[in-house]
């Protein structure tokens, strides 16, 4: 199987969106009175809850108790956001922000199929459950502790192109093992995407795929 | 001891109960702006949610990962209710999800208990408490993530009954085994009339035992 | 390695501590509906809570599978409180309480940080974060159980104090490990103390370290 992990450039996205991840939570508190020890305690959690959670579900060893770095990244990450508050206000970085951050989600998810795909764990299902757990499980974490509705509930397209890839990926994995390798780039290609379109073209769940209208349709 | 998941019985209110798990995701999220996919993942989680956490705290594989067919079910049942929405709101078939939902609660609450107490699990009072978990935990994770007051502290029977029953059974198997074929389905039994009277003679907690009311007495 | 644990002075604190803990979630209760059942789920989730999840991380038995008297003092210390509320509003004992609850706060986090670092678990930020979880986890879940603010984004001192003690003691254990004895009681001190200043001394996070502040200033 193609092995994300290896390759350098895999790397620096491990590296990079484990920021994001973590600076996505001082975004997420902006209006809290939140100090800068909780806040690097909820980067923590945003960054590397997600994984946790597989982990814990897959019972291996907790990927960051093997390599510390992700909390170091995730600690000075969140210290430099709230420093340097006002960069990121600024359009250019913003952008570059949201980049880093889809592909980021991207990579993780595919990354987290894969670690329950070579663990044989509940094929063919559950390895895109637990991408989508790796992806979105620290911001679903970080929502419930700040108390906002979880990025689960809104009407952005976030968890659905991650689950789209994760799927794409295992039915490669399932029927045709042997294109393992382009899958994994056409998965993440697939949830990038998926946020492209949403952040930039403000698509959204349509709403007959909404209980609450299907609910008003009937009253 | 009696095994309650090799009858066939069993097997067919372990399906439906976990369909019924499912289902109150869609009741609880009624009011909500919640679209198909999350309320698809919310339904897996409030029917496998407390099994899982039951797994983890005993170190034992978690139960889906080797029969999918538990999250498969929740995914159609959690579809079905979605297309399906009027119908939920017939008396008769509301009526019918309401003793589904009971039986399988009670189901779920003396399957953990047993399957604690077959590991040794800090016996006699912790297969009690993961019973308990196994049958609400899904529920209490369902309502923290759509922020909604959880089931435990309201005050209908739920999690009381609960407790009685997986207490009763534990007391049988520690001080008469030889009787816990017969304690598992009079421990079922005895959720399934709490269940009962809280759902249709409407008995409630008793105002003495709220903290509230004792609050007031001695302000 | 000094070994917490091994003393009956340790011993008294663990029994007062998980008691203290339990009673802290009638505290946090007292203005919601609650019965003491599900004050009774609540107690013990605050006492056995942030071991568990520490005991999780580290894929070790849960602490209290072992040694249910945790659970039986959080059972009967909840039950107490709950029949004897009016006492928790006596000044001097509120005094004690607070004393108590200080110093287990402390001990636990300490053990936590041992537990971790016996483990080899991500030498040496990894044992700081799971003293943190162990003695501040119980609560959080408490707080998001019962839907209020968690104390982790409280201004108070909470777990600031907690986490300096922590890696105080791991810094000794990583460059002086022969002075461990003497850092799990300086740890310990420091933590103490550090609650002290904020119950009696009103001390708070500096409004520098507030992100809800650099905000305004950047706005």
């Amino acid at each position: 199987m193609f092995d994300v992990s290896s390759l350098s450039v895999t790397h620096i996205i491990s590296v990079s969106g484990t920021a994001a991840f973590a600076i996505s939570a001082v975004f997420a508190a902006s209006n809290k009175e939140v100090d800068l020890f909780a806040l690097m305690v909820l980067g923590v959690i945003t960054a590397v809850g997600g994984g946790t959670l597989r982990d814990t579900l897959l019972q291996v060893p907790v990927f960051w108790s093997q390599d510390m770095s992700f909390i170091w990244i995730s600690l000075a990450a969140t210290t430099a956001a709230f420093m340097l508050y006002g960069l990121l206000k600024l359009a250019w970085l913003n952008r570059i922000y949201l980049y880093v951050d889809s592909i980021a989600i991207a990579l993780f998810a595919i990354q987290g199929t894969n670690k329950a795909w070579e663990l044989g764990f509940g094929l063919p299902l559950a390895p895109v459950m637990l991408g989508v757990i790796t992806a979105v499980g620290g911001g679903v974490i970080r929502d419930m502790l700040i108390q906002r509705p979880t990025l689960l509930f809104s009407k952005e397209l976030y968890a659905i192109p991650v689950a789209l890839g994760c799927a794409l990926h295992a039915l490669v994995l399932h029927w045709l093992p042997q294109y393992a390798d382009s899958s994994s780039l056409a998965g993440i290609a697939l949830i990038v995407y998926g946020r492209h379109l949403s952040i930039n073209r403000k698509l959204m769940v349509p709403q007959w795929a909404l209980l609450g209208y299907r609910f008003t349709l009937i009253k």
